[in-house]
């Protein structure tokens, strides 16, 4: 097997131009896209239509390419978006597809892999509790096997998207959900995947991974779940991305936690290991062989960064989100040379409080020896 | 004489509390400012009322302070506010104090050197217009000329603020200004000032440096010109900073261009030169040396960064000058470790197109010894 | 001929499910849509994309339920979304529909009548001049004609749409467009149409409807014209609605000028005139007979509204538009008892300076007898 | 005892031009000023300082001309201020005297009388609670008791003003909050100032009154009280203004409840009921006699009006509190035929559930008699 990553710049949500081309020109083909994950240049929060605008445009050419119906493509292929593009930030997606391979696997090597897994449907009632971080862990495990994935060191990002559910089905269901404030329980099913993340992963004793440290003990987090929630779905959409020796091709991925919004070191560390010489921004030459990249980052919810006061969390006018992606993507954007990073905040329990993680994917040099 | 710069947190546009209890300390004799410069916590946009607010509470206490007036008190004393704390900066004033020294100095040494000088009042016919120019420039000498700095290389900041129209004002005056848009009358009046540092310090041919020039030669900037415009002054208000050798003290300053938003490397170089030793990052115990750091940077007009598309001219919910400060003002701060910063949007004709400049006054180590 | 008018309340810009449900139910016969005009989510500025969303939801579902290529479909039916539904309003569309009638018409009377037209290509160099005040004349000639509309007295509302460029765009043409600022190149746009509204209308003398009004001479307006602009597009799209004794069915349209952003004796008299009762506001029995409402209204550009100041024109943070829909609209919904209205910024020359126009369908009540 | 109101508008939240010209005129005596409500500039939300500025520039004005020191002055005078002045609306502040009067009272007639209370010191523990409940409602009594009102029946409007506490003070305190969100925690301190309104005019059973109807049973209000927070106060503030036989002046207050936000006939009934005949708008010739005018809305906590749905609980670009502002506040305008209108959100029980209540204070045609 062998897992591709192509991005495309897009000029609006519905631009989809990039991707049709490529399968007009044999580039892709569309049955063999597995996910599709990216920025839309909305506002990132409740009233973000353009992440539904970009899936609508896409499940479209890709049933109109497949003969599949649009909702059969939904069912299969997740399409995460996450909206705002703050600052520097590029609007983008980064179609993944997986192809099966004749190519002799390198001695002793590994190469991307990636794993797509889908949950039972999730009730309101469920989000932020043990019935969501179970169905997490359980997709994840599933999509670690899909991936054939060996080792919990070797997920390197998992991409979930978890239901959310807007205040009239709150009140509507028989049980009562574990708030009826709708942004709230957004982040208490952020919180609550991430934990399941971790429990696939052992990233925690068992014992801290219960119910009870949703959004509570903060000190327990996973190191590689990015989650987002979204009204559109109603199950659990999960992709996990690692190193495996079942798979070839020239592409890798490595991850960092970032400890805080000013963790310019946890960038150049994960540049640095990934081969981009960092010096200290990774040259241009080195910079053209990332394929994506991924950021979660929040306002520290303690109003303050390394002792000195921000605002983020008493702006009335521009919602802390769309500070903290403008923020952390640009400092992403001047270590890797690259604005179209995928920068996406609400990182409740996913890398330390305050701060979040980061993930690149690169074609290894080696690719053109 | 001794330039010294004490920087303040705030934790709201009125909060002159530290500033009152260095007075009260003695820390700071009201009479020996000479300047303050800031951000405070609004969107730095027309309807910015932070910077009046931080205005009149500073000047109302310094004027108790000193038994003037608060007429008297904004006429000696520069009050240069930029609005806008996006992302991970801080609110925050920095003071500036001249006093007379008897310490000898330095065999060959030079320290912080600060001049204030005030035009003549400008009308908004004159904005943008060959008569700001040489205001502007007429001004900068006098300020270097107070502050004994001998070369315009030992210049490494000039902070000027120039005063702005609302369309009633535009459209009463006897003779036309140069547009009938109050915003667009802003950008001309930062880039006619602009043009003027220039000339004043022979950064381009006098022949370059005419009115034609203004919001269109590009090419022609000046490196070391921080302008704002504000409606609450009716003259150019200006501070140079630089080096001299007729001053002492342990302050040095210092500056560079940033060619486009993601300069990471001009901010790496910057520090590196005041001794700060990034690696990547000032580490915390060095950049508690930083007094006071200045930071002019713009969207980019074509649209574009390092052939990507950005979103921040079309923005209709935040503006493009929020998002600038947030994105470039977090790159400086991840590498200086400091997010207390002035980073002020608008850069027309400061530093290179599409990009802007940035200096830093930190406490030389040798001060210690 | 029988015109149609059916309102659809959107959940999100997305959702078509109300046309899709009536299509189904033969209530709706897709063939028979000659236009939609609608309110959708967004911010109604250059960033707001919920428009091109709603129209490509709208043009799908048209073109698979008809057969046709979307791209025919968007060739034949005009779709005129204004983004912005704040305060009171609600998101949603109005189809009209145009079928076949054996009904007898009315002794003497006449009925709500319907013309679609389009221009050829407008370029950004025609965009505010001449050449786009002939086209637009021209087209309201046309769609009169097809509407069977005698008299100019018995058009009521002329919804046009007009080609809008970024900045990119504006920059490639080898004329030079009348301005470089992609914004207020809109605003050029909507005053010509609008003046091009005018001449086919007779509104005011031809003398004064030429370019040299546009923008400029605000006391030369249409009545009746509503025209807004959209980079999705490369021609005019026009929609005339007026009454005809070559129509049969119960609906009726009529309008009224509004002289400012407070004139509740205008909404007033024009749901009076409609026989709608309002005492002051239109009951619930009488507002169920609304098919559909236009508002057109704008932040007086002098800044005072009846000799006191408004600050829509310097808030920075919320759009002068925004402001003027929430307001106006509010108004309008408050008289007639119904919030699913379509309230539209940016009135240049439609309407009064400062003010706007109103128009709105109903069933006759005789219709009932 | 006789009351005026003086209406300023502003020009900038630090604008006291108005006042200092009336003081300097002897139209007005500083030590006879009681109480200032006003609108100013900001957004009203946590990050507006406009209302601090204009504090600040006040009670130094005022303490300046009456030789008391700012602090003193803030003790004296109740200052209270709503931020955002969407759409319509006009900055501007009431300043409400006291003179003693000799003028003979008129035969069994009232006039506007008004009352001012201090509570003690409220800590974040109180808020929400009984504590707040029953404070309320003894400085209540204690302004009736000050305005000489007699009967509940004869108080229009109740302004109060509670402390809200920042997210630092929230955790400090050795009791727990009812809620550890700052904002949520202001609404349940609007919410039970409410109440206390409601219990000393005895507008509900004592027994619906109780800290477990705060924020909880809906349908008990207060139709006169309107309750702002902030966190610059640390007591309850309050201003009863209301009729009395024992005050002696031209001026008149009366009130009505607000069933929705579309409450066009409650606006009209009550300008009705002041004389002021609104056709349906009230002629300038009668709005000139409009003194002050004090409105409080919110957007309907379900999500429709009038069973359509509203957007403006989802919006994460302006916040409700902005929309609702500036569609009641244009209805307000609209039949009032004045737009310098104190209009605030935040109604939680405070009128009924989803609408609110307006107060206008009038000068009597008899006065000119």
């Amino acid at each position: 097997m062998r897992a591709d990553v192509h991005r495309f710049v897009i000029s609006d949500p519905g631009d989809v131009t990039g991707l049709a081309g490529a399968i007009a020109a044999g580039t892709i083909d569309p049955k063999e896209i597995v996910a599709v994950i990216g920025k839309t240049h909305g506002n990132g929060l409740v009233n973000d239509y353009t992440r539904g605008y970009l899936t609508f445009a896409l499940s479209t050419l890709i049933a109109e390419c497949t003969g599949a119906s649009r909702d059969d493509v939904k069912r299969r292929v997740p399409f995460i978006f996450s909206g705002g593009v703050e600052g520097v930030l590029t609007p983008h997606f980064a179609v993944i597809t997986v192809s099966p391979s004749d190519a002799p696997k390198s001695e002793g090597g590994s190469a991307l892999a990636v794993g797509v897994a889908f949950s039972g449907p999730v009730r309101a009632a469920d989000v932020g509790r043990e019935i969501q971080i179970a169905a997490t862990a359980d997709a994840v495990r599933r999509a670690m096997g899909e991936a054939r994935i060996e080792r919990p060191a070797d997920v390197h990002f998992v991409q979930v998207k978890c239901p959310a559910f807007p205040l009239g089905a709150l009140r509507a269901g028989p049980e009562s959900p574990v708030t009826d404030n709708p942004g709230k329980l957004m982040a208490f099913g952020r919180a609550a995947s991430a934990l399941g993340v971790a429990r696939a992963l052992g990233e925690a004793p068992l014992g801290r991974l219960g119910e009870n440290a949703v959004l509570s003990d903060l000190d327990v987090f996973s190191s590689v779940a990015s989650v987002s929630a979204g009204v559109e779905i109603s199950a659990l959409e999960i992709v996990v991305l690692g190193m495996s020796r079942h798979w070839t091709g020239t592409l890798a991925i490595d991850h960092a936690p970032l400890r805080d919004a000013l963790d310019l070191e946890g960038f150049y560390g994960l540049a640095d290991r990934l081969g981009l010489s960092p010096r200290p921004q990774v040259p241009a030459a080195q910079a053209a062989r990332i394929r994506a990249a991924f950021v979660k980052c929040e306002a520290d919810r303690r109003g303050t960064i390394r002792g000195r006061p921000h605002t983020m969390l008493d702006d009335g006018d521009v919602d802390q989100q769309r500070h903290i992606r403008g923020a952390v993507g640009a400092i992403a954007a001047s270590v890797l040379n690259d604005t179209a990073l995928f920068v996406s905040g609400g990182a409740e329990q996913q890398g330390p409080d305050g701060g979040g993680l980061a993930a690149v994917i690169v074609e290894r040099p080696i690719s053109r020896a």
